[in-house]
């Protein structure tokens, strides 16, 4: 059986301002068909379409702060799902002001939406959760930013565990009691005889996990939410040539964020956020190769499976 | 010499909904290097970067109305320009509420801008001066769409009169004899000798003139103030398959903008603001043609020399 989907687009890598090739700050994931929507950069409503996504599907939108390269495809992004036919309620976890300015803009278009926006707001305190159904849970953690600013930890639930057919066939089980095997639980079968659950089954794959940090400082504070995750983006909006300025504008470099990769000891680490200054983007992955190897740059359309 | 310039760039051509192919409205003028942004729908920045234009040089930036189609881009231009540096100030014509969502959106992004914005609110009661200097002038008009809305009327003044090089040469004319005579009067010149204007200049070419109508019912009130534009750009959201659509949603079709450029007897008439369901707009073409021959579609990057 293929195992759930766990996936990651890339929507836009650029910082502040946009260039010709690199478009503000959004990312598209998918984790078991769950479709969240990590910021919502200008024009992510047309990166959605470039990269023919079915946006419909997007029922959670986490918007990590209001600077404007974070959320100002908002506002049009969700006129066109109201345009397009959307019923079905939207999920927004964002600052709590995001709220007032979607509503003046309702208010000054005179516009009403034909489905409902659930507001959720977030706080910057410690590890909250905003979502959790069977197959995924998603808890934002404080990060240091100019504003008040959140990063997003979304976690596979543990996976049920793997029938072994070979062995499942020499037993009389019923579909109830191949349920309870995967939950772990041991069961008695059709002729009334026990069926130990370490007899036929086989541990799962573990659960992955994604953490997406948008814009921050340099911060060790984030290890302890990012520790161990098998992808974490991690902004780098500057080179080692620009350190001072990453730090008066809380922001990183690439040195700094393949340190906290190291720290947190994550089995991928995703780079974006990228000043327009910078043209070519290999400089980045030099620098950021010698405290962390399995580094990648986060450029418009790239797919990562996690 | 070569005339002064008086083109126009298609920025965006979509309604609401952008489509893969298509923008929302944005449009750039360049009257004698005055660059005039007509609307800056969501992703205006993007393309003004895409086509090369040189987008501080924008003093002048218009808004019809405050559908997000045609303002959402606003904000993150006006934030790109302040972080790329600029110093000058800046005029934008809107509604007035506009005013309390870039103050609102500066608020909860704590941003403070680098530079000036001049801040004149529309009126939709008549034709009003918005702008003038000694090459253009540009007007407010009153459209009939959902909410507030005007067009906008951009003229060139009338240029001065052309020297005849060959009868010039006849007379002993100082530089400001010269000047006073393209600005239509007589002189005396240095021999005491009055040189009739009308022996040594010839007319200059008229003025030029463009009006841009964003969104709007079909209106043949609309008439008196596009009358006689060398280009008009009036909305075709829809085809005649979709008249009563158009009609309940203060929108056109092409056969009702070609009408207006019929009634108004203008030059040239430009069509866009196309529904995402048209992919194809060849029809609206022929649609327009049976009412009035000169028109064009409006094409992301298509430039026109009026």
């Amino acid at each position: 059986m293929q195992r759930q989907s766990f996936e990651l687009l890339i929507l836009g890598s650029s910082s502040a301002a946009p260039t010709t090739k690199r478009n503000p700050s959004a990312q598209l994931l998918n984790v078991a068909e769950r479709f969240f929507l990590m910021d919502c950069g200008e024009a992510t409503q047309i990166q959605l379409r470039k990269y023919k996504t079915k946006f419909q599907k997007i029922d959670h939108i986490f918007i990590s702060h209001l600077h404007g390269d974070h959320f100002l495809g908002l506002p049009g992004f969700l006129a066109s799902m109201h345009l397009l036919g959307r019923k079905q309620e939207l999920n927004v976890y964002a600052p709590k002001e995001l709220k007032d300015v979607i509503d003046m803009l309702n208010n000054v278009s005179e516009t009403r939406m034909n489905y409902q926006i659930k507001w959720h707001f977030t706080k910057n305190d410690k590890l909250n959760l905003l979502f959790e159904d069977e197959k995924v849970a998603v808890h934002s953690f404080p990060m240091k930013h100019r504003i008040f600013c959140t990063g997003f930890l979304v976690k596979e639930k543990p996976l049920l565990r793997k029938i072994d057919k070979y062995e499942l066939e020499k037993h009389k089980l019923s579909v109830a009691d191949i349920n309870k095997l995967r939950k772990g639980e041991d069961v008695i079968n059709a002729d009334g005889k026990k069926v130990k659950n370490k007899d036929v089954t086989i541990d799962p794959e573990p659960p992955r996990s994604f953490a997406y940090c948008s814009d921050t400082i340099y911060d060790e504070e984030l290890v302890k939410y990012v520790n161990g995750v098998d992808l974490l983006y991690h902004e780098s909006t500057f080179l080692n040539d620009n350190a001072k300025r990453a730090g008066e504008t809380f922001h990183s470099t690439a040195e700094q964020a393949s340190k906290i990769a190291k720290l947190a000891k994550v089995k991928q680490l995703l780079i974006g956020h990228f000043s327009a200054r910078y043209g070519d983007l290999e400089p980045f992955i030099k620098e950021a190769v010698p405290y962390f190897k399995n580094v990648v740059l986060a450029i418009e359309g790239k797919k990562l499976k996690i």
